[in-house]
């Protein structure tokens, strides 16, 4: 059902002053930055073989990754893993009891489609799956 | 310098009653289980595509996974990058100034060499590198 590792995602207070670490000294080039007004924040995208690690900052400190934050402290906010057909993805995750935070796909970065599962149902990892755009 | 996301380390109570989520649901193998005492955890890698989930539980509640679950409890513990040469990433992260856990690599699942960064050089990412054993 996954074919990949699509990302990582990294909570930053500044995606400006975490790139130094990723671009510098990890050596990964930096491929796309957006604004994702639907999951409340600037994100960035720096390539690592097939994956991603996936920079956020978030636009204000009141929503989901800000509170993360807040409590936690930068660090790992989420695994996301890649499939061919997110619809399908869900149903299988429905069918084996998974709890969802998106019953339906929403649009993230790049034009993807993905959803969240909850962590109540994936060990306390928060996780993401993702259906790429077609380009 | 990185080929890969090679695994993300995921800290869990017991890695018997966390398979359910990755086999079952997310239809992952389980290709390896090992125990690393050097780092005091009992393990398992699951794949995803070229990646892998590690599931890590620890062998003592006094060691440094066993703190991360009392303080956080389940969930993301470390991402870890594939290199070529770990001698020569370790040297590139002394140039670019990062703090090493360990100056020197040490053995790590499955034969590989190992190092870790620091969390204060790295934006609050506990961050591996390996270098897979050949086969």
């Amino acid at each position: 059902m996954l074919s990949a590792i699509d990302h990582v995602g990294v909570a930053v207070p500044s995606i400006d002053a975490a790139l130094g670490f990723y671009e510098d000294a990890m050596q990964m080039e930096l491929v796309h930055r957006e604004t994702v007004v639907d999951q409340g924040v600037k994100a960035a995208l720096l390539d690592v073989g097939d994956s991603h690690i996936e920079l956020i900052e978030p636009l204000s400190p009141d929503n989901g990754v800000g509170r993360f934050l807040h409590k936690h402290g930068a660090g790992l906010h989420h695994v996301a893993y890649r499939v061919e057909s997110i619809d399908e993805a869900l149903r299988a995750c429905v069918a084996a009891g998974i709890r969802l935070i998106d019953e339906q796909p929403r649009t993230g970065i790049r034009d993807s489609r993905v959803a969240f599962l909850h962590p109540a149902s994936t060990g306390g990892v928060l996780t993401e799956i993702v259906q790429p755009a077609k380009h």
